[in-house]
C-alpha cells in the first residue's frame, strides 16, 4: 500500500452537494493521514456503465495499493451487496451493480468480497446514503491497515456487465457502439486500439451518426483543422475525433449510437 | 486538532476562477501541511441560506477540531465582521452573515468572536477578496496553533438565519418549505426526521408544487421507480424523493416553494 | 521547494472524465507525499489565453517553489515543445504555447528549458495525453528533487502571448478590452489597477457592451445594489462589476469585448 494510503473516490454525486465532503470527512476522521483523489463525481446519475467505463481508464494511473471506491448506487437501500474486490494489485469499493466490472475482466484471478464487517461501518445506517455510512468508512480502515479477509466472505459472482465488443455482421462489416464521450467531444468506442494495425493499413469507412470517417491518424496535429478521423485514444479504444473540434457536435452521435466499420 | 490538520471550503466562488486556488496557496503558504477538503464551490452566487444548509449537512461528518471556512459573503469590503466560532467541537470562520447559523443553533454553548488581529491579515487586504486576504490566513494560523483567543474578541450578537420549522395553520395542517435541491433531484423539506414515526404510522397527504405525496418509506428501493415519496435524509430532514427519478421536475418545486401537511 | 512539495494543476479537461485523475496518479506514484491542488480545469477546451490570465492571477498566492502544470494543449502530438520555466521562484511546466507567458513578463530573468529527459517520463508516451505521459511524470521528479537542469537544455524563445495593454487612439480615449468573465459576471479588463488613481481622481466614461459605466468605487458594498461601476479588482486589472449583480448579463459584454475609457 502506498505511503500515505492513497483512496480516490468515483460517483455520481456531482460536486454542488455535500455527498463527497461527507464521505472525505468519514474517511479523514477514521484514517488521517489519507491522500484523497477525486476521479469524477460527473457520472449521470444512475450511470453504471459510465462508472465502469471511467474506473477502467482510471485506475491504472495509480500506483499499486490504491483503494478505488465507486458509488453510483442506485439499489441503496435494497438488497445489493457491498463489495470489495481486489484485482491487478489494487482495491476497489462499491456496491455490487455492475461499476468494478473493468478490473474483474483484465485481472482473471481477482479475489471479491461480500463486504459485512458492521463493526466498522457508520452507526447508524441510513437506507440512503451507505457512500458515507458504509463505503468511506470501510475503505478508511482498509487504508488503517484492517486485512481484505476481515471485511467479508469470498463470494464468486460479484455481478459484471458486458460490455460486448464489436460484432461481424453477415455482410463482413463490424458493428460496434460509442461507449462514452468526453469533455472534447471525442468519441469512445468499443473498438479496441489493437485493431489500430489493420484499419491503418487497409482501407476503411466508419460510419457513426450523421458521418462517415474514412481516415486514421496517430495524432490530432496531423489532421487539418475540422476534419473527422480515428485514433488510437489514451484509454485503449480507437475514439473518432476532430482536430480543434468536437466530434460530437460533427456526428450528432451520443453515448451508444452504433458504429458500423467497412474495410474496403 | 486532527494531525494533520483539517480545513475544509465552502463558497460560492464555482470551480472555474482562480478564487479557490487562491485560498489554498494562502493556506499552504503559512501551514504546508493542512489537509484541505472542499466541501462545496457551487453554491448559488450570493447564497447565504443554501450555505447555511449545506454546512450543516457536511461539517459533522468530519472529525472534531476541523476548521471550516464558509464564505458567501456578498458584503465584502462593507462594515459585516469576520467571525470565527467554535461549536460542538468544531472551528468556523467567514463573514458574520447568517451563514454560521446551524451549528450555533446545535451548541448553545457557542463562543463567537469579532477576527481583527490584523497581524495574522494577508497584506495588503483589497476590498474584495477577503476569503484570501482574512479568512484563508485566519484559518492556516489557527491549524498552525495559533489560540482562538488571539484572532479577536468575544461577541454575543453573531448573525443568525431563522430557517422556520414548519408552522401548524387555524385547519390544523402544517406548512413547511423546500429547503434546498440535491443532484437527484431530491427536495429536502424543513421537516425534521424526528417527525417521520408520526408520518409513517399516520396517514398522510403531503402537497408540494404540483404533487401530492401519500407514501413514506424507509428506502428508495422500496417504491416502484417513478414514484414520488417521502423518506427520511440523511441530513436530518426529510425529503420527497421518485426512485429512479427526479423528484424537482415530477412536483415542479424549487427551493422556497411550500410543503403542506395533512394528517388523515 | 515546500515540505510537501506543492504542485498545482491548471487544464481545459473538465471534471467529467478520467484526465484530471490520470495526471495525479501519475504523480503520487513518483512523488507519494505531493501535495495537489487544482487551480481549475474549467478553461475552455483549447484557451490557451485564458489559461495564461487564470494562472497569472493564481500562481503569485502560493509559496515560493511550488511547481504549476498546465495543460491547455491544441497542439499534442505535433513538434511543439515541452516547456518547463523557472521564474519569480516558481517552476511552470507545459506545452509551450503561451500559456506560461505571464510569469515570463512578470521576472525577465526566468529560466526555460525544452525538456527532453525521455527517461523520466511515462512509456510508452502517447500521442494524445502528454499531461499524464510527460508533464505529469516531470513534475513529480521535480517535486522529488530532480534538478532543473536535468530536464533539458536551456532555450530562449518560450513562446509568448503578447496580452496587448490598453492603446490611445487619436481623439485621446483609451481603448482595451474583457480579457476574462468571472463566476460572478465580473468583467477583468485589461487596465492596470495603477490606473486607478487617475480614474479615481478625474471623471470619466468607460463604454463596455451595451453599457456606459461612470463610478469608479473601492468597493462592491459602496454601491447600491443594480448599478455598474469601476473597481480595482483582487487580480491587478481594472474590472467592471454590478453590486449583488452580474455585469456580463448587464452589459452583454464577452471575452474579447472592447473597452473604451474616456477622460472628462
Amino acid at each position: 500500500m502506498p505511503k500515505p494510503p492513497l483512496i480516490t473516490l468515483l460517483t455520481d454525486f456531482g460536486l454542488a452537494d455535500y455527498y463527497v465532503a461527507a464521505m472525505k470527512g468519514v474517511i479523514l476522521g477514521i484514517c488521517p493521514d489519507a491522500c484523497l483523489v477525486d476521479i469524477s463525481h460527473e457520472i449521470r446519475a444512475f450511470g453504471i456503465e459510465e462508472a465502469a467505463i471511467v474506473l477502467g481508464q482510471a485506475y491504472c494511473c495509480f500506483p499499486q495499493g490504491t483503494i478505488h471506491v465507486v458509488v453510483v448506487d442506485p439499489g441503496v437501500g435494497s438488497a445489493r451487496r457491498p463489495l470489495l474486490v481486489e484485482a491487478a494489485g489494487h482495491f476497489f469499493i462499491g456496491p455490487d451493480n455492475g461499476a468494478l466490472t473493468v478490473p474483474m475482466d483484465r485481472d482473471h484471478r481477482f479475489k471479491a468480497r461480500e463486504i459485512n464487517a458492521v463493526r466498522y461501518f457508520g452507526r447508524p445506517v441510513s437506507n440512503t446514503f451507505h457512500g458515507r455510512d458504509v463505503f468511506a468508512p470501510i475503505a478508511a480502515h482498509l487504508a488503517g491497515g484492517v486485512s481484505p479477509s476481515k471485511m467479508g466472505r469470498r463470494i464468486s459472482d460479484p455481478m459484471r456487465l458486458d460490455f460486448g465488443g464489436p460484432v461481424q455482421e453477415a455482410n463482413g462489416c463490424w458493428t460496434g457502439r460509442v461507449l462514452y464521450i468526453d469533455r472534447f467531444g471525442n468519441l469512445v468506442t468499443n473498438f479496441r486500439v489493437a485493431d489500430a494495425t489493420e484499419i491503418a493499413s487497409r482501407g476503411f469507412e466508419m460510419l457513426v451518426g450523421s458521418t462517415t470517417v474514412v481516415r486514421y491518424s496517430e495524432a490530432y496535429a496531423s489532421v487539418p483543422a475540422g476534419q473527422a478521423f480515428v485514433i488510437s485514444g489514451s484509454s485503449g479504444y480507437l475514439e473518432v475525433s476532430v482536430n480543434k473540434g468536437d466530434a460530437s457536435q460533427m456526428t450528432r452521435a451520443e453515448a451508444g449510437s452504433s458504429v458500423t466499420l467497412i474495410f474496403s
